[in-house]
């Protein structure tokens, strides 16, 4: 039997997140998929995986076996082999995440700048996302969102009118800055870089999420939109994975499209 | 004349951030007054100085002629001589910055597994800090408190009641999972990170802002408020800067005392 690429020189990852969403969970899916890296998806492809990922953040757990902090919230990363003393290493928070997974991956940049950029650019699309949960969940995300409506539709007049054009124009502004070397494909450099997949999967959510408003903004992020956009859609194992069944459709998470929420 | 510690050795370092307030500022100003390094204020300390940060992010601007891109927000680090070609680097978001500096000063772990708990631990606390300044601004950053008043009260009870537990729990219990190494005063290892001097500082802020649900719960999380909280105060270079005129005080920014919002 022929191991599948990379299967070799690459450790076993462990994705621990919830499953039925994508969530933040998708932006360290989307490193893998986009570098053919095998992964496990523990919640979705194991037996109880679902309590791998509760125990990961359990509210009594102080160090595990491994002598790995708790995590806060999933998604947390597990890697058996990497840890202290050869045991298991466990990450959690995206951004912490995605810098470990892009150094190894080669999805980090090509020197110490841009490194740093990369990690700054996917925190920014990061604080989009999360600015992007909280209009539907203004007040408390123990919440149901019926319970905060009110106040959601105004946190999303705000969000569309002031917020949307903001982060996009910024991003816009970096690929325009960027296009002798990115072309406007890419934030940072010549190629692929976690910053990219990171807002790629962002915009896809908000298109999603705010269909209308997004379809009025078209013309305003031509390279963002245009160029970019596509692009990521387009790249190498990215494609296969958007198109396959694998690729999670959004639902009760982060991006929901609640109508009301949309430009009217 | 004799140079300041560290002058030789460091490059010359310049904040860019707003001037009055520690606002996100301040978990850059912490790290370079752990470790004794000498750096510029830029907005505080040269005349003209807002202009700089305002220029880093303008909204015009693409690229900066040492082909830097944009910032999205302040803060954002300078470092000339740090950046491609001999010219000057310059990084924004406040993770990003602390990973550079953690790793350049010292304050980033001792390997791989430890540097990545670092950030993810600060990045938490981040979460934490930003979860504080929506309590008075839940609907739209851009309108004063006194608009979005009634929102504010029902986030802060949330906050007070479910977000504020959560999150120091999860650092007790980190502390606690750390103390053969860090003895309750550290979140990793057995020295100072840049983990430890940002939460640090947002319980210092939510001292400041929520002062009677800080008191009450002191004793639920002993390690953290009475261990770990007073060790960073105390330590080295922190203590002095912390008594001194060069912290500033909290006014209209991300930790604003509003009695409204605290527990009643």
């Amino acid at each position: 039997m022929t191991p599948p690429k990379k299967a070799r020189t690459t450790p076993p990852y462990e994705l621990l997140y919830w499953p039925g969403i994508p969530g933040r969970g998708e932006f360290i899916r989307l490193v893998f998929e986009a570098t053919g890296t095998p992964y496990t998806d523990v919640a979705s492809s194991k037996k109880d995986g679902i309590n791998e990922v509760l125990a990961c953040k359990a509210e009594t757990l102080t160090v595990d076996s491994d002598g790995n902090p708790p995590a806060f919230a999933p998604p947390a990363l597990r890697i058996p082999g990497e840890g202290k003393g050869g045991k298991s290493l466990v990450l959690y928070q995206t951004p912490s995440i995605l810098s470990y997974l892009g150094d190894k991956l080669g999805l980090a940049g090509e020197d110490e700048a841009e490194k740093h950029w990369v990690l700054s650019h996917a925190l920014t699309a990061l604080d989009l996302n999360n600015e992007t949960h909280d209009t539907h969940h203004p007040i408390a995300t123990g919440k149901y969102y019926e319970d905060q409506k009110e106040e959601a539709l105004k946190k999303a007049a705000d969000f569309r009118e002031n917020r949307i054009p903001k982060y996009l124009g910024f991003f816009e502004r970096v690929l325009k800055g960027n296009e002798k070397h990115g072309e406007g494909k890419y934030l940072v450099g010549g190629k692929l870089s976690y910053a990219d997949t990171t807002l790629f999967h962002v915009v896809n959510g908000l298109k999603f999420a705010f269909p209308k408003e997004m379809e009025a903004r078209e013309s305003e992020f031509p390279i963002l939109l245009s160029t970019f956009y596509p692009n990521v859609e387009g790249h190498g194992g990215l494609k296969e994975y958007l198109a396959s069944d694998r690729r999670q459709p959004y639902s009760m998470g982060i991006f929901r499209h609640y109508p009301e929420l949309d430009r009217q």
